[in-house]
């Protein structure tokens, strides 16, 4: 599970205490912080580009949904709900992964220690930063996977429909070398059905239709 | 200048009016502009990733400077700035290089025509979207270049200093490869004294040691 996301890179990234005079320690930590995060564009997730060309890294996901927030937000379940929080929650909301790597949403075996293997991550990731910002960004993860709030909900919804977008738009490639079935697929994205009900219905639109053409096992 | 973000997908990746029942053109506008933009995946920086394996991607860059906000926000000129407004910014300042390709900082020529170029391009993608939306959108790329809001001169600052921690993260490695010198860079980071000026002194200390080391020319 730990992918590409693991391997050490060449250069030395890390800040010399020289290299920050008149600055504090808190800012030093902020930008080991920057550097570290770089290598999100390192985990490869199963979904692949819209022109199938390659899988996709999860700091592109990442910008991608941040990107769904203004362009989807009228469709949330509560009109009332903080934007800002939800794109804070999904530009941060993969960090674990340097650590833990992706791991695939149906791969069961994957997903048993996945929580522990994620917990571990999140210490040492967020615990990069100064203390006020580790507890805060630790908070926006463990908001995002309680799913308890209206915008974890709609960060959520975001997060699912995304990848399911690019498997139906490239035939179910992804789909169908792992075996997936459409019963698979509508539990997966049952967060959208919560998050934002309006996109549910062209969610079941897209699953019927991927069957019906034989890109996804009924 | 149009790289690889020019090249057309193999993917059937438009949305089919039959796919959306009951939804609205607006809702088939907001898909066909969520499929468009994979493409900033495949427009190429010059900047290298830490681990110096490979060129960055624009979609990754701009995920980067989308996560700077919460971690850098304390640096802002004004402490009285909507950070939500500078992460819409971020996400989709870069856009019209799905068009207009990235060009280079410091390539005078292919900067002449650069301005048009997007122009171009911003009519064609922003386009895409319903048409509150893409005068929205318009809106914040037009307020990212014109720098005369607190929030487009924070968004600028973030924008310029993540790829000056790659080059000198990676020991200048695209400075040289492309004959820049000190004077060239000190002049392309003023963004960030106007922006966050507590993070200048900061950009100034590794312009000096970079020369110093040798990895940037006097």
């Amino acid at each position: 599970m730990m992918l590409e996301s693991s391997k050490d890179g060449a250069a030395p990234n890390h800040v010399d205490q020289k290299l920050t005079p008149g600055q504090s320690s808190r800012f030093k930590k902020q930008m080991e912080f920057i550097l570290e995060v770089d290598k999100l564009k390192h985990v490869l997730r199963q979904t692949i580009l819209m022109d199938r060309s390659r899988r996709e890294n999860s700091a592109e996901h990442s910008w991608h949904i941040a990107l769904l927030v203004p362009v989807l937000a009228e469709y949330s379940t509560e009109s009332d709900i903080d934007m800002f929080h939800v794109m804070k929650i999904l530009v941060i909301h993969d960090l674990v992964e340097i650590d833990a790597g992706d791991t695939y949403c149906y791969d069961d075996k994957g997903r048993e220690d996945q929580a522990r293997r994620e917990q571990i991550a999140a210490d040492r990731v967020f615990g990069l930063l100064p203390a006020d910002q580790a507890t805060e960004f630790r908070a926006l993860w463990d908001e995002f996977e309680k799913r308890e709030t209206a915008e974890s909900r709609f960060a959520n919804a975001l997060d699912r429909i995304q990848p399911f977008l690019h498997n139906y738009f490239t035939d179910g490639q992804t789909w169908q070398a792992n075996h997936i079935n459409s019963r698979q697929v509508h539990e997966r994205m049952l967060p959208v059905k919560d998050g934002a009900p309006d996109l549910w219905d062209y969610v079941n639109t897209l699953i019927a239709d991927a069957v019906k053409k034989g890109i996804l096992a009924e």
